[in-house]
């Protein structure tokens, strides 16, 4: 059962803007890379491959959220860690906290996505229950663990 | 004295993800052209011209959120409705609505921007109280106009 | 028949670098712009609708370059000069000019898209002769229009 | 002196269009990526740090192209390899191939930088000779290494 993981990442040029520092936008790449990340150290994908068949499950974004504390600029090591906030029975809640090299919060950032699948008779997407091969291996942090840190 | 900026986009391909919808990123993006338009209309730029000299103040983000309802497609034309839903003394709330051609709405995001000026001490950015210029032509929106139709 | 096709646009924040420039990547993005700006002009969209059925057709890159002449800067307004250079069997060569408004030339890019089509045996996207509809309203532009010249 | 640097990346979500490839325009955010890493890898920063006073220098881009073979998907892992392919006096030239996991080439482009300096007259960039400090550890690559392999 999992309910964190890590990566350091490096700020690219291109996710500068003319004000030297990453562009807003780019925070909730970032989220998305260290969201996608966690689930292939789990064995999944975020998509589904074909052989699920009709199993097969999608996990669009219902809300995403950042809150930004400090600038990262360009050629700057940054850790992204995130931590699974709670675990519902259609939606799983991910917190990303940005950290630089000196422990300071760059930002903090907050995604849900639903768990959804196509819906053979509207061709729809659909919301449904989490999977249990999900379940399985993902779960919410503890209380203490999601508090946020003054420092790293 | 100004609170609401409309303005149509058109979704582009490279807004677009594999899952053939605009990417959840971009709507970030989108909101951005919005509030910068808005400020356009009133004759100012978000990034203050150097003629403004000691005067210039830019507007960084601490703060950014979207809630998804519907998924926007490729070459669909969509409405990007600005809202000014706060004015504080150093900051201004943004609400964006993204309505859909046939009225249903795709999304609603939330912008906080704080107003800084370069210490010229330590040179960084610090928040200061939002200047007269501003003030004069940016003003919150009546509460019934910020509350949620059903519908366009 | 058309050969021609020209368009406004104004650079967007996060179109820019910490260099305060459009980040060279970015040109790509707005010829794409222009592209389909163009089709649809034409009465296609570079996304075949799924009513063409097996007619359906789609036009990926198989070259795309750029020469950088002046850089473009925030809220600049330019112009994009589509002239189509070539239609060959299987491809379409696009030369699109980005005009500064003053009639200096910022830059001047080359996308040739190919005509492909999915292979029902192996599934994989095949080269394919352009078909008549595109042919009937599309053409190369005369030699004299292709020459680049000084200003605009 | 070194003339190859190659590095591995993996294709994110956000890097993909709604056709379920990498979009044409995010291979030249590639190139730039694994030019950077480059530098970096031989003590360089494509930002001069101010410590180098006038010495600062800045790489734009006065052209770049790519060909593209065959596409990349989300989750591919890929190898970026670039190659040195020319140094002149004021510019250098890139070549980068983009080898998929089973050795076939996906795409090769192209970079040619421009050294340039502020000119503390205009305050306008200018082509500068490139310093020797960069000559001294940066060369081309020798011509057989420049040929493209079938396969990697």
């Amino acid at each position: 059962m999992s309910h964190r993981f890590i990566c350091t990442e490096r700020v690219q040029f291109s996710d500068t803007d003319m004000a030297g520092i990453v562009h807003f936008s780019n925070f909730f790449r970032y989220m998305e890379r260290v969201e996608h990340a966690f689930f292939r150290s789990l064995g999944f994908s975020i998509v589904d491959p074909p052989a699920q068949g009709d199993e097969r499950v999608g996990w669009p974004r219902v809300h995403a959220s950042c809150d930004y504390f400090a600038p990262l600029r360009f050629e700057e090591e940054f850790e992204c860690e995130l931590l699974v906030e709670e675990v519902r029975t259609k939606v799983i809640k991910h917190l990303i906290r940005f950290w630089k090299a000196d422990g300071e919060l760059a930002a903090e950032g907050r995604i849900t996505a639903a768990c959804v699948r196509k819906d053979p008779g509207t061709g729809k997407m659909k919301a449904i229950e989490i999977p249990q091969r999900f379940r399985d291996k993902i779960q919410a942090a503890p209380h203490d663990e999601l508090r946020r840190p003054e420092k790293k």
